[in-house]
């Protein structure tokens, strides 16, 4: 999930900027995008399931108006909080103002918090977490002095890995879990604005500079009086990005903690190639997320790097697959060889992770119809063996393929010759040079930062439906 | 605003019957409609701005899936609830279960109930006063033993002019205030199911035959045990049924309180004849809604009834009226004078009220501009000058041209050669036979059966915006 | 189907008039409709599926920009014209230049036209009759110094009952077929703009005074230089308005050939009154076309007129009557009665006209549901026993009722107490005044004012298919 | 353009594998998509402005039904044929029976012979070849035995670059010009479907095997008796295949003449390396089509490959491009460099080729302020110089930068620090191995394998408009 906010001196075009934006950020999530326009405390929101191109017509996108803040958000599906009414930003009014709130990552006490919330009487509309979020807020807000008071007495009592963007009529507010989990930085424009972002990508389509990241546990107020720190209210805590924002989540085009996330996968590569050597006659990369690496790996291995897999630019979430009983798969339709690259050749072939492993079979079929005479499977992250409970969106135990299977039993699943996985001793020397910083590598090695989530079910709640259509 | 359920013993088709019984009450608002599904406890639901046929395309009817019962909701606009997000009926996730709410009328301490809510920090993410009953009936309902109990509870803090539809995951149940201001009845299908609708011609339209209406503070639970009725709950209060639902607000083949709402207007016509009388040659009704008076006034006058003013029939809420600089009037659009009706005539034109004069003043244009040679108004209310809590939407005093003018005045700024008004003595006698009936009549008369509403403001509850696309 | 045209003398917003005189002809034909504005010589056009208000939305008509002159048209759905491609009007470009056509009615030599034309290699896009018409035109238009010429070349090649309107680079040309089957009529505003149209209520619509109809066989051309008629060119021919206008096709508040359509109906209710007299208590119409003869029956026969159903006003082409295993009758969603005026009553139900039968039979059956005693039908159309080749859409004789089964029959299909249609010999009357006018009564008596038309079948004609989303 | 069709020799769900069929062709065209299915003789179609994905909604392709043959249609803009109204394929009814047509590439004497049909007064709708063609073939099929002949006979009248996808009631044809200027293959399915393809990666895409590509002039007609191959029926020509299929029209993943698309831009890449060889740290290439010439230069000259630009894999057609008053650039929305690959690094930016010059200007400028500290820009094409009369997309000379300036002034332009094209005698080599292969290299060196075309203009001609919106 992405955030992303911009405040302005004055009244302007902000939709707009926040729409940038938010394009920018669609790879962190596909599942539903919002806006919200702060004109001098006229609120003014749109939400809706889709991508941004679809939610936000130009006329939807003009509807909005202009204002001197703004903030948007898009989301990735999870089960229980699709559809049209998880859509962030919510917005709330309350007996002081208003206030919007967008959230990214996880809440591992929003169980405990709802239900305690629930049994004052409180109602939910939806089923995310940035509902309890407001409630959480809106109760301190009421004994406080400032928003920002409200929102510093409330991190006491969220825990979990997040970042949000909250919007009350004069100020916007940028927070950091304490155990920085998820990336989030501000930067500005020349004509002034100062513009907040998941990821250092969607800065620079807005044309802003990069400032900084904010510090785990920090909490920034952008205000008419200028920014405003707040640090050390909530305790300190290890530090512990999500390792996963490298290998997977994040841009190839952006940088967290001063480290280019592109230069993280290609050394998960070179670092794949040493621990996972093969002889072989050229390297592909899955598209999109499986190049970098796959450029460290030949680059490490001295073998040659080639275009193997053409993947179809046009496929969108409308596809439809008609015909399914036709057979014509999807992966086919969306990657297909180039025969001359693959056609006699040993193939080393590198993903970004394998989950459930059918893509991974799928693709192995491909190439070796291609005339590749053997295919190596490297996947540049380690087995997932974990939930995860901080926004990733990581399958059940059931499904993951490493849960219930041996490397062997995964190479001879998926019809490869060899198999390598990134070694877990390794995740720590992707940052070479930003060494100090702590990874959580929960999904991989079981060692949570935090403590886990208990959760409560209503009487009705494994009954929820969305209209399917 | 319109309720319509269905309450069936087992999964059938129920979004369909609930689309064509709101499709019959589609006249009591055009801003939004909504249908929630009810499978066993698994709420699906669709509601949005727009009326029945366009909200429900094909798709989204059937996305709603099967069920055991269903309610759904029009909604008018009135300033302040507009839009997708107040659309009803609303969904609730509470610590013991769901709740879908529809409500039609007005609660006239909705705002006081939320300020003190607001107070206890509940949040409101709309602006209609469902949500406050909703976070009044969850309340309750964590101390009662079941939601019929909360629901009972409840009715002793919400006032107003109202009828209700909630529906649990087992049962559903109906509502009706204690003033009994608005009409909600029920009837039964040959097939068993129960169907509850605002309007007896919602019954017809599903083909369920009409078995009582709700009495004034009863409150009747649908359940897989049969037909609970709940009495003398909140104590007795004098009745008083909206007389406007007889004059605009129904359609004329419904029946309220064992009066047909099309006699009820030709008697209005009859009396406005008598209290009113011209020499003229022809009667002319406005379409649709005062065609019946029109009728009445030539009966009892026994001046020729003609059919004087065509409306286009395919006029809708898309009508999107461009190049208004051209000066096309929509009222010129909407309705065309019949020449050969009223040539050379002394009409009298029959409107069902006069609100700001404007639409009667550009009619007797019409109408003059097609040769009649005199127009005598007759409304069949009485003049306007109090504003309604319970959910009629009249305008404000400022708008009312009955409040700053003289009947003199009014006829003036028409252009009319005489105008005439309902008397308010007549009112009561639009019943004869049933006339017993008592009315609440405080839009003409200012005598209000509840104590007026105390209005709290939040600081920036007059900042409300929609998305203007 | 209705044609409208605008020609103003300079450049202004001329499809926004075009969009309010297409709304109300929008009875004409609600199946597809179209727009072309020329702009001095640039054509832009939009044409699709669907009445008025659905195809042209806000965008797609200011997408036609500004003109100096534009004409629209509206089409009803007959088998084999249908769909987005036989929208028109159609627009076509020739050596000489542009032609935009939109025609009215029935080209009884279409097929021997086409034939002919496919002979020499003439390919159809469409199936409707306008794009033979406009290879008639093309094909002279080489040999012709004016469009004018080629036209005026053109009606001696085409018959049949027919209005065009025709659009070239410079000059607007309305066309009526020399026996006058259909009503066509130009008008001015006071800014200057001539208007043209199928029926008078459109040139109110647009604030356009009526100057006069077109003479049967009259060609006029708008242009620059003025308001140019041509006479005679084809010969004279008996006229042959269609009586059907008066009584189903044109709304009430149009006057044709010097005769109001309201009018013209209520005198048929009153012929019909003198036929067939019956002891009844009150006389009812079927809206919307019955009303006018209801109240001519009312007043000839002194029986009182009553509104005894009313119709759902929201009811439009998007009415999706999802599961209609349920039995929800389309008819009794669309009409529903009025029990007070039609309990213990006996009643005299007008209709205009009597196809299939079966609409009448679900009346008489909802009427006496409603407690009518006695249920007598009268149409104010005599019975229908022919096909009509001019372009109103009757049925084939399989289906018509009258064609198999005696009065007597008829009256027992419907469950009617008494059933009675319009006299022959009294459709001349309808006109008293204008008497000369002689009427096309072919549907009815089968004397054709043209010889027929031959059918030629290509190969394939049987198989056309739309695409049925 | 590019054309597909799929020949069953039973009913099955045809239009679903024309689906995955198009939509592995859309990059060889964007504005409008079209299928017609042929069910024995009924042809359903349904054509429209934009991408495969949004014209073919679920339902409009279940609307299309299911068929024994189908053929479909995607077609880019230029300017004077977009808009729907020549999206193909087009439809005909001609006196022997029906015929879909879909085109691709350029019909150089449609000009003339669209001058020769008006002039016998045949009227074209479109502004497409594809109706010049339709009224070529339909004159002569009403002196022919059969479709096919007619198609022979209509071959020697029509002369350009071109391959076609015909379709009758009971046979489909398809047809190569005798040059061969782009490419048109067919295959079959393991259930013995044929497909035909103007590429072999739409084979892929249906699970087709490839058999052969058409030779040039060669028609093939599929029908119940099986195939039947055509040739030598107009002259034999010098084979000339064009050359920009390889560099830039076709999909890296295609094979065309036996030739891998990749392969040969890899091999122009290498070629570009000799031939304009520089010390530098990176190759990086511009998305997508820039990436195989990239790694051939990579490989040729010995420097690392990198990826330097990520593309917003999300930008669409409907990209709003809001608000660029705030001067938010499209190339900065689509592009975004890698800092990480850039910084302090002298870079060679492989693209396929410049037109503008625009783009390269500003990705220069994106690198260097990235921290490239030296850009090379290498082309894989020649400067083009010569507009392209057979189909493919390339400006008009005006706005080719190579027409009006030296190669020096076009790297100043850019800003970049070198810049070298591939040369005009290293196109003949991209091909080793196939080298009898000639191509079509006009666009660089102005010598056209056809003559010229002779362009008849058509007094409103160039007052085309399409609704804008």
């Amino acid at each position: 999930m992405g955030v992303f906010g911009i405040f302005a001196g004055e009244k302007t075009n902000v939709a707009s900027s926040v729409y940038y934006g938010l394009y920018a950020l669609q790879h962190r999530g596909q599942e539903s995008a919002g806006i919200v326009v702060n004109d001098d405390g006229v609120f003014t929101s749109y939400n809706d399931s889709g991508i941004v191109n679809d939610v936000f017509t130009k006329d939807r996108l003009e509807g909005l108006g202009q204002g001197n803040m703004a903030i948007g958000h898009v989301r990735y599906g999870t089960l229980g909080t699709k559809g049209r009414i998880n859509a962030e930003p919510i917005v709330i009014n309350h007996v002081k103002g208003k206030l919007a709130i967008a959230t990214a990552g996880g809440i591992v006490n929003a169980s405990e918090l709802k239900r305690e919330l629930e049994l004052q009487g409180m109602i939910f509309h939806t089923t995310n977490a940035a509902e309890v979020v407001s409630y959480v807020i809106t109760k301190e807000r009421i004994s406080s002095s400032s928003i920002e008071e409200a929102v510093v007495r409330s991190m006491e009592r969220i825990d979990g890995g997040f970042c949000m963007l909250l919007m009350s009529p004069q100020k916007m507010i940028a927070v950091r879990d304490k155990h920085g989990f998820h990336p989030i930085c501000y930067g500005q424009r020349e004509s002034g604005e100062y513009v907040i972002a998941s990821e250092s990508c969607a800065l620079d389509s807005v044309g802003a500079t990069f400032i900084r990241e904010l510090d785990p546990g920090e909490i920034i107020v952008f205000s008419s009086k200028g920014i405003e720190s707040i640090r050390d209210h909530c305790g300190k805590a290890r530090e512990s990005l999500c390792v996963f924002e490298y290998i997977y989540t994040a841009r190839p085009d952006s940088t967290i903690s001063g480290l280019s996330v592109h230069e993280a996968r290609a050394r998960a590569g070179a670092l794949l190639a040493a621990a996972h050597p093969v002889e072989a006659d050229v390297v592909v990369g899955v598209p999109d997320s499986g190049l970098d690496a796959a450029i460290g790996y030949a680059n490490a291995s001295g073998i040659p790097y080639g275009i193997g897999l053409i993947k179809n630019k046009y496929i969108g979430r409308t596809f439809i697959a008609p015909g399914q009983d036709v057979r014509e798969d999807k992966v086919k339709i969306k990657l297909n060889p180039v025969r001359s690259t693959l056609n006699g050749k040993r193939v080393v072939l590198v993903d970004d992770s394998i989950v459930r492993g059918t893509t991974c079979a799928k693709l192995v079929g491909l190439l070796k119809n291609a005339g590749a005479v053997e295919v190596h499977i490297r996947s540049s992250a380690p087995p997932f063996l974990n939930p995860c409970y901080y926004g990733t969106d990581i399958d059940s135990k059931e499904s993951l393929i490493a849960c219930n299977h041996t490397i062997e039993e995964i190479r001879q699943m998926t019809g490869a010759d060899s198999i390598g996985f990134l070694r877990l001793e390794d995740l720590s020397k992707l940052g070479v040079g930003s060494s100090s910083r702590g990874f959580c590598t929960a999904c991989f090695d079981g060692i949570y930062p935090t403590k886990p989530p208990v959760i409560y079910k209503n009487k009705y709640d494994t009954k929820i439906s969305e209209n399917k259509k």
